[in-house]
C-alpha cells in the first residue's frame, strides 16, 4: 500500500491507509492507549485498540520509526477531527536510548545550550522544525520575486585571496602552501557580475570572524544578496527590496501557513511602498518627538531605531521603514555619495519593527572613484583590490544592491529572543558542532 | 523614456525606444558606421547616421556604457531583422583602457590562463556568460523538481569541527583560538535533516583540498545535494534522481533556449526511466563486448565508463546510464550494503555520456551499524562523529541520497574540455583570484 502523509488523512475517512513516521507520544486516556505518529507534515492520533498492537508497542521509546496501517475514522474529539483505528504496526528503526529532552511537549523545555548540543534531534520538535522550514520559504520567495524581475542567480567563491572588507574580522584558511580567507560577503563578486548579467542575486554562506557574543550575532550565516545595474540611484534599489520583502511575505502566507499558525506568527504590515526618512530628518524627528538630540552623530542607536519603528507604525501603519542618506564615514568605501550633499551617502537601512534588517545602497561605478575612495580611507596597498577593480576600468553602469540575513529575517519575523533559534546549526565563539 | 532590453526591440518596429548597455563593437561597412550595443539579453545594431552621433562615438573604446535613444526600423539584412536609426547617445561610464582581449569575437580567443586572470571582464563574452547563465537554469530546475516532490531546502554550516570524510583532503581554518575545517560535503547534515523534514535538498559550496591539477577538478564547487527518507532502497533514490535530471533539462529547454542555441548545445536523450546495469554485470559485459577482463576490480576505469555509455546509447537510446551495486570497499563508510550480497552496496553512479556525473545510494540508518562500519574501517577515535551519530540513536528511517556537481553538469552538457570554463571564478592549486 502506498504510504500517505498525516496531512492527507482527513481526506481519507473510511479508507484503510498506510502511514510512516516517528513515535511522537504514547498516551493512556480513560483506559485507552493512543499513539501520536509524527511525520514531515504533522501528527495523527492512532487508537491502539487491539492486543496485538499493544504488544508491539510495549516498551517502545519516543522517536521509534514506525509504519502504521489502519482505518481512518472521523472523530470530532481527536486533534484534526480524525484518528486511526485497528492499526497494524511495523517497527522500522528501534530506539534504545532516552531522549536528551522531550520532543512531544508543545513548547521546547530544554535550555538553549542543551538544545544546541543536541540539535540533531532537537530540530525534530515541531516548533523548531517550523523555524527552519520558514527559512526555505524565505529563500523561495526571495528567488521567485527576483527571477520574475529578470535577475540571474550566481554562486560566487567563498575562498578568497585577500580580505577586502576590513582585515580584522576574517577567518584565515590554509590553502595548500598559501594563505586564503573566507569571504565576508559576495560584495565585489556581485558587483562584477552586474557587468555580465546586469541584475544578479545569490543565496549563500558568509563568514564573519567578529568575536561578538550576543543574541544577534553568529559567525556564519546565510546572506541573501542582490545587485542591479542601470539604476538612477539608491531609490531604484529600495523599490526592488520592497518587492522582495513583499514577495517573501506573500510566499510565506501562501505556502507556509501551517508553520506560521503553529508559531502564532504575527505577519507584518508591508504596504506597497515602504515609508522613508532621510537620516538628518530622522535625527531631527527624534529631537522633536522624544527630546533626544543625536544630530551630528554618524549613526542611529538601537533606541533611535525603535522610536523610528514606532513612528512608522503610527504614522504610516507600516512595520517597515527606510532610513536613507547615512553619513559617508560610517559606510563602506564602495558607497556612492549623495551628489547633492556629498557628506551623506546614497545608502539606506531598512528597519523592520524598529530593528535594522537590511543594509544597501548605490555603489561607486567609476574606476577613478574607487582609487580616490580607497586613498581617502588610507588604504595604502591596493594590490588585494586589483583584480576586483579591473571590472570598473571596463565600463560599469550605475548600480547598487543590498543583503538580507536569512536568520535575522526569521528572528525578527517570529520575535525570537536569540538568533540561534533561527539558525540551523549555529556557529559562534564557543560552538562549532553539531 | 523607460529603458527596454535589446530582446524587446523586434516587437517595437516604428517606435522610438531607449536602450542601455555596453559598446560591444563599432564597425564601418560600405561607408556606414554601425554600433553594436550589448545588454544582459543580447545585442542590437545601431546605424550611426547623424554627424552629432558620430562625434560622440569618436574615440570611444569597447565596453563603454551607453544609453541610446533611437527609432526601431525593420531591416532584413540586420542581425535579428531590426536596427536602430537616428540614435542619440549618452555615455554613462567611459572606458580609457584597452581590453585585455576582445569580447566581441564570436569565439573567445584568449588562452585559458589569460581568460581566467581577467575573468571579471572576460565573463561578459556572450559564450562565457551563457555557460554561467545555464548554471542558474540547472539550479532552478533542480529546486523546482524537488519542491514539487515535497522536499525542503536547507542551508547547512560550512565551518565544521572535525574532518569526518577523510582527513587528508580538508582545508583547515583558524577559528578564534581553535581549529576548524571547511565542509567537504553536507553529507551528515543532510542525513540528520531527514529526521526533521524526511526529504531535503541543498545548493551550496563544498571544499576539497585535493592537490589535483586536472581538467576535471576544482577545489571549491557548487554541490546539488539531495537526501530522502522512507525509501525501500537505492532504487527509490534513483527514481528521484531521474526526475531531477529530466526536470533540469526541461527547465533549460523552456527558459534557456537562447543560451543553448548560442552554444550549439546538443541536448541529451533522457528517457522516462534511465537504463541500469549491476556492477558485476557491467564488468561481464565489458569482457564479452570489448574483451577486457576487469572482473573483480573494485571500480570502473574511465574507459570502461565510456564503453558503457556507448552501450546505453546504442541499446537504450539513452545518454544516461545507472551503474548499481559498487563493491562496499570503494564506497564511504555510511554506505548501505546490499542485504542479499553484502560485499556489494546499495549504491549507484549515474553516467552521463559515458562519464560519471552523480554518485549516490542508500545509507546506513541504524546507530549500531555506524559503530560497526566505523570499526571495520579502523576508525579508532569516534569522537569527531559523536554529535552526528546521535541522530541515529533516535530513530532514523531507511534513507539515501545523491549529489550532483553543478560545474560538472555544465561541463558535460556542453562538452567543455575544462571544468574551469563551467566555473564562475575557479579555485585550484594555483588560483585564488579573482
Amino acid at each position: 500500500m502506498e504510504r500517505i502523509y498525516t496531512s492527507e488523512v482527513a481526506s481519507r475517512v473510511g479508507q484503510r491507509v498506510r502511514l510512516a513516521g516517528w513515535l511522537h507520544a504514547l498516551r493512556r486516556l480513560g483506559g485507552i492507549n493512543f499513539l501520536v505518529l509524527r511525520d514531515a507534515r504533522g501528527t495523527v492520533q492512532v487508537v491502539v485498540d487491539t492486543p496485538e498492537a499493544l504488544t508491539i508497542l510495549e516498551g517502545l521509546l519516543p522517536e521509534t520509526v514506525l509504519s502504521v496501517e489502519g482505518d481512518v475514522v472521523a472523530e470530532p474529539q481527536a486533534p484534526g477531527g480524525v484518528e486511526i483505528h485497528a492499526p497494524q504496526f511495523e517497527v522500522l528503526s528501534p530506539v534504545r536510548d532516552a531522549l536528551p529532552f522531550p520532543l512531544n511537549k508543545p513548547e521546547m523545555k530544554a535550555t538553549l545550550p542543551t538544545f544546541l548540543d543536541h540539535a540533531t534531534v532537537g530540530l525534530r520538535h515541531p516548533q523548531r522544525r517550523a523555524h527552519i522550514r520558514l527559512q526555505a520559504g524565505v529563500m523561495a520567495g526571495f528567488r521567485a520575486t527576483l527571477t520574475n524581475l529578470g535577475f540571474t542567480e550566481i554562486q560566487t567563491p567563498k575562498l578568497v585571496e585577500a580580505a577586502t572588507e576590513g582585515g580584522a574580522n576574517v577567518f584565515g584558511v590554509k590553502y595548500f602552501d598559501r594563505q586564503a580567507y573566507l569571504a565576508q560577503s559576495p560584495q565585489f563578486y556581485k558587483q562584477i557580475m552586474v557587468g555580465v548579467f546586469e541584475r544578479v542575486f545569490e543565496v549563500g554562506p558568509v563568514f564573519r570572524a567578529e568575536p561578538h557574543d550576543t543574541v544577534r550575532h553568529i559567525n556564519e550565516y546565510v546572506s541573501l544578496d542582490v545587485e542591479l545595474g542601470f539604476i538612477r540611484d539608491h531609490r531604484d534599489v529600495m523599490a526592488v527590496l520592497t518587492q522582495v520583502v513583499r514577495g517573501i511575505l506573500a510566499r510565506l502566507q501562501e505556502s507556509y501557513a501551517p508553520e506560521l499558525a503553529l508559531l502564532n506568527a504575527k505577519m507584518p504590515v508591508a504596504p506597497d511602498q515602504f515609508p522613508s526618512i532621510y537620516f538628518p530628518d530622522a535625527q531631527e524627528l527624534i529631537l522633536q518627538k522624544w527630546g533626544e538630540d543625536c544630530r551630528g552623530e554618524p549613526d542611529l542607536a538601537p533606541q533611535h531605531e525603535r522610536w523610528l519603528g514606532e513612528w512608522a507604525r503610527q504614522e504610516y501603519g507600516s512595520d517597515f521603514l527606510f532610513v536613507t542618506g547615512y553619513p559617508m564615514g560610517k559606510r563602506p568605501f564602495y558607497t556612492h555619495p549623495n551628489p547633492a550633499d556629498p557628506a551623506f551617502s546614497n545608502s539606506f537601512d531598512l528597519l523592520f519593527r524598529g530593528t535594522e534588517l537590511v543594509t544597501g545602497g548605490q555603489r561607486l561605478h567609476l574606476y577613478q572613484d574607487y582609487l580616490d575612495s580607497a586613498a581617502r580611507r588610507g588604504y595604502t596597498d591596493l594590490r588585494p583590490f586589483e583584480t576586483y577593480f579591473e571590472t570598473f576600468k571596463y565600463g560599469m553602469p550605475p548600480h547598487g544592491g543590498f543583503a538580507i540575513g536569512l536568520e535575522r529575517f526569521i528572528m525578527q519575523l517570529l520575535g525570537l529572543d536569540n538568533i540561534r533559534l533561527a539558525t540551523l546549526f549555529p556557529r559562534d565563539l564557543t560552538r562549532l558542532a553539531p
